[in-house]
């Protein structure tokens, strides 16, 4: 594997390191940039990983700036990976135009249509190359957990329910929960996967759910004055394919919260909690 | 007084709220944003408030979405208010030529030279002014605490320093400590205040604990890897003026970290506590 990287910033934070890291991707065959907040116990030995996956329209920076999560994080002895949301540095036809596909949308797929299959595969590159790239590099456990925002809470939802058993825990904030039955879904899942709709369901949380392939946990925060609450992210779909599948659930709907990362702040340090917990880390 | 004000924003965040409001100035003769964080024991009765003096380049927004404060100041019952850092919407010669001079940067002073002196009055505004408004507005008490980063630490110290027993407390992250010294202040003093270096010192905390008018303890933290450290924030001025003048100071010194907001959100909430310990709040 090749491990030539840039490193773009190296931050102190609450005792530990942000790292701004470049690299090259052979999975989307582009450079890429990814943030790495290290606590301080990585100084001691291996930690685990939580990885953080971001909604439209973010790089790896907006976790970073504005969750306010690292001050837990270099508590529980956490470290925390922000991918960025597609494929960069590209200039595929349309691939600037709109919020909410192409670059900042990548919508966690390996994309299958040309000619975003050349470069989109940002499934593979969250769950294999980078991966593999950070534990070359940083003392990171092979222990993860995932979460993510929005269409980030869609690919970490999926992420963990495609591969039983990886993650020791799951956690969304106002997931895209149902993207094959939602506008910003079937645009994203039509332009990189095409017109099968059998072949959206393999990146659909409900759908994955239905399937029954694994029975994780999945722990979810959504804000009821989210603006895009009933129309892409449909929390009652995913509550009732849960109850209806017997997958369990812990879904907490939080009146006057917003899609924004002050919702995100809000709660973050209860998720921290929670994959802390999973991944049998004392309670910080 | 003219209380008429539009409200931007209305965010739930921690169990507070963030409101944005839009309201005519007249001390500065424009409009003006200021940000305001009511934590959830404004429910029940008036709150102190902690005034957030931003740097270069800042607006309202800045602290209330990187500094991960509104965790701690919604649990000791803390209002957090953040003014803008110049006036805004005008259009004097130059004046958005510079990242350190005339809008974003409007140090703090009461501008005496023309064409500044039109507006540039934001001393007036974050002691006066604002302070009025939003006790007529919202529940607060009349009890302050002042804080601020860099040209906004500069402000804080130096509205403390001018009004003693004003602020219960006064802090600052990596202030611009001796403003008549340093290049930033030298430039925005000479514009707002004109040639006459005595008409200076009144916005000079250096100065100002040298004249000896108050003796309030000063808190600042200072990171060691800040670009900014040797040439235009002199904290080691500052504790010299303060040893030699017998005015108490801490002054921590932060091996690695810079002057970012990651700087002032890993020791924010020390500076919460602090100001919420001399304003009497139980320590959350």
């Amino acid at each position: 594997m090749n491990t030539s990287t840039e490193t773009l910033a190296r931050i102190r934070c609450h005792g530990g390191w942000l790292h701004r890291i470049r690299h090259h991707s052979s999975v989307l065959d582009c450079d890429m940039v990814f943030a790495l907040f290290l606590p301080p116990a990585a100084e001691n030995g291996d930690v685990p990983t939580l990885w953080w996956l971001s909604g439209l329209t973010c790089t790896d920076e907006n976790f970073s700036s504005k969750a306010g999560a690292f001050r837990l994080a270099a508590k529980l002895g956490l470290a925390v990976i922000c991918p960025d949301t597609s494929p960069r540095g590209t200039d595929l036809p349309g691939e600037h135009e709109s919020y909410d596909f192409g670059s900042g949308a990548g919508f966690y797929v390996n994309a299958t249509q040309a000619p975003w299959n050349a470069h989109y595969h940002m499934y593979d590159y969250v769950t294999k190359e980078l991966p593999a790239l950070v534990r070359a590099l940083f003392p990171l456990s092979d222990a993860e957990a995932i979460s993510g925002h929005s269409m980030g809470g869609h690919g970490a939802l999926v992420c963990a329910l495609r591969q039983p058993g990886r993650y020791a825990s799951v956690s969304a904030f106002a997931p895209i929960a149902h993207p094959t039955g939602c506008p910003w879904g079937r645009k994203a899942f039509s332009g990189y996967l095409g017109d099968n709709e059998a072949d959206w369901a393999t990146y659909d949380a409900c759908a994955l759910i239905a399937e029954g392939r694994s029975k994780q946990p999945l722990f979810v925060d959504q804000g009821l004055a989210d603006n895009f609450l009933a129309e892409q992210l449909m929390p009652d779909m995913l509550e009732s394919v849960c109850q209806q599948h017997d997958h369990p659930l812990s879904l907490r709907r939080h009146e006057d919260y917003d899609h924004s990362y002050y919702f995100i702040t809000s709660f973050i340090d209860d998720h921290l909690r929670y994959h802390a917990r999973h991944l049998g880390l004392s309670p910080g």
